[in-house]
């Protein structure tokens, strides 16, 4: 059987470009890029060629680009950086409700070293709303937070309005593009921060490679320090292979960008209203639109997402539950509760995330192994038995 | 011409097994290893089998390794890692004047967050004197970071004393096994040491993949906080193909460990004698003994290192001139100064680290073309003028 997988938002194929520009330096060319001989300037040449496609893709200048290992690293990069290199401006920062866990955690972490931060709230379709972010800036903010698109329910923010008024009031603006770079327009300067993080792995790069954009000027603290590599931005001896394939991966997702996702968004459609046409009491999570063009999630009621996923998964289809980073734990996901939520439904969550290869057929398919699973599943559940009950009475 | 690659300190070749072990996370198995779903656990599986292979490699449990994408980020992260996880005990540090900038710099930066060092010297061998160690400690001392051998000078410290008489004290001691591990043993329960950083590159590993060794129970904060990875020790997707060759690497390196010592210490011995034997006022830096066994480093008076660089590499012979990640800076290197050596002769450094594959016609052919260069640069030198005259009159 042809497993049918749908878990972009944990983990995406290699795209045969990328790996074809990894492969060089996998093999022959395996100098430092920093070394002075000749055989070091080859592949420096091929880590600056990277830089200017991850650069083009967001339309930035390579030299704003500080390579890192995870779309993660970006963030704290971004969050602890820039603001302890602020910290004599002021020790405040404002984050929202649904940040991906390496924000939120990277501001708790600040916490233990005097700062202090305001989580703005979302509305029912995981929205951030500017006006809040408005009212939780003190004269103390340095820096604003806010994601471009959320992973596990496919909102995608208004980040540009938000940093428009974060900025008059100087308060840098930082936003986590990892799920939308790639696969939505993503403009450095349309959008109006001063750093954006984005990772290759979500747009068919490798796992390993991602980056940080820093508007030029713009301060940062390192989380690595040591040596002369990224502008003395983050040490350490670089990903050749990883950053060609991330650059390459950038190229053609720029060039690909608006196909893909016209296909996606088809396809996306089909399955949610597959979905909310053939079964009860099943919500979409996140809004219709606007919408992460390959991403579809849903809370069915009165079972839990981990029952899903794996029941699924005995079908051959691949699905997340959740955030990729909190999978493995059992509570509720903090996006789903933050909309406002009831606990019991959020544990019923289940994100579908599709592929640039990916099917009608394979849609059609996973439409029809989901009713059985949602039927079984319910048929041992107590809530479901108590629901019954009280709907008969 | 075939080219001589004698720069190992800077970066080397993959080995055939750890490409081997890289390329399926590169096709076909590119799911999360977090992901619950089949696709995940197959992933997941390999990061494990990677852990358990670095771990080997230098005696220690699986659940002690936490991967990271560089030994930089490696020493960063112990050095601030525990540096701030034990801050309610102390904010003094030691560290020897020879360590990588990523050690020194990581220092540094603690110090804007109220930390203070004290660099410990080393004798002209490069050597660091555990007794100076000793009288470097204070009450408020919670760290010492000294390294186990330096890739610029090939001296091996004696970490076991240092970190025995730390420990005695109830303090903290790291090593930077980046370019000691994989080429000459190296025990965690033989060293007595907390933490030990090592990377795959230097033994025929990946680039990208290293790894953080902490004594169980070690505290340590997290310089990228977010997910559950590595124990919630360092978040972000794992770089799992990268892992993949890096476990593989270790394992080949602890099989043949002894067999490429002996063979590169033979090699390394042939550079040292002839490059002694044949030209004069050039002279070895670090000890004859103990040494790395890939290792040879000098100091040619009165030219330029970044001169001979270049011309070697003209003449197609790869090597570094100081510590890969200073090589563009044109300082002179901080562990040749630290040595004693005075500025002018240690402009003129050199370090030819050998591979595996290395043979004793390219050693020779790599003597040969010394000469020449040697001469034609001294040619030029206003100081080798002065000494000709001085020495004729």
């Amino acid at each position: 059987m042809q497993r049918i997988y749908l878990d972009r938002i944990a983990a995406a194929p290699l795209c045969p470009e990328a790996l074809e520009a990894m492969l060089p330096f996998l093999r022959e060319s395996y100098a430092n890029p920093q070394s002075l001989h000749r055989d070091g300037q080859v592949v420096l040449e091929a880590v600056e060629t990277a830089r200017e496609g991850v650069a083009r893709l967001i339309g930035a200048e390579a030299s704003e680009i500080v390579f890192t290992a995870s779309g993660s690293e970006a963030n704290n990069l971004a969050v602890k950086g820039l603001a302890l290199a602020s910290r004599v401006k002021g020790t405040h920062l404002v984050v929202s409700a649904v940040e991906h866990p390496s924000v939120l955690n990277a501001a708790r972490a600040l916490e233990k070293l005097g700062f202090s931060t305001t989580v703005v709230p979302v509305d029912g379709q995981g929205r951030i709303d500017p006006d809040a972010v408005a009212k939780a800036l003190t004269p103390k903010t340095i820096l604003a937070s806010v994601m471009l698109a959320n992973s596990e329910v496919g909102t995608i923010e208004p980040v540009a309005e938000i940093a428009a008024l974060c900025r008059a009031r100087g308060v840098l603006v930082h936003t986590d593009a990892v799920a939308a770079a790639g696969s939505i327009p993503v403009d450095v300067a349309a959008l109006g921060v001063d750093a954006l993080s984005l990772a290759g792995a979500p747009f068919y790069g490798p796992k390993g490679a991602a980056a940080l954009w820093l508007r030029k000027g713009t301060r940062v603290l390192p989380l690595v320090d040591g040596g002369v590599q990224e502008g003395g931005r983050r040490a350490g001896t670089e990903n050749v292979a990883g950053l060609a394939g991330f650059g390459r991966a950038a190229e053609i997702a720029r060039e690909r960008l608006d196909a893909r996702a016209a296909r996606e968004s088809a396809l996306r459609d089909r399955l949610i209203d597959g979905v909310l046409g053939a079964f009860d009491r099943v919500v979409l999570t996140g809004p219709r639109a606007p919408r992460l063009p390959y991403h579809a999630s849903f809370c069915v009621e009165f079972v839990e997402g981990e029952a899903l996923l794996l029941s699924l998964d005995m079908k051959g289809i691949a699905v997340s539950s959740g955030s990729a980073c909190s999978s493995k734990s059992l509570k509720a996901s903090h996006v789903l509760l933050a909309m406002g939520l009831d606990h019991a439904l959020a544990q019923g969550s289940l994100v579908f995330s599709l592929l640039e290869g990916t099917t009608a057929e394979e849609i059609d398919s996973v439409i029809a192994a989901f009713g059985p699973i949602i039927d079984r599943l319910r048929k041992m559940s107590p809530t479901y038995t108590e629901f019954l009950k009280e709907k008969r009475s």
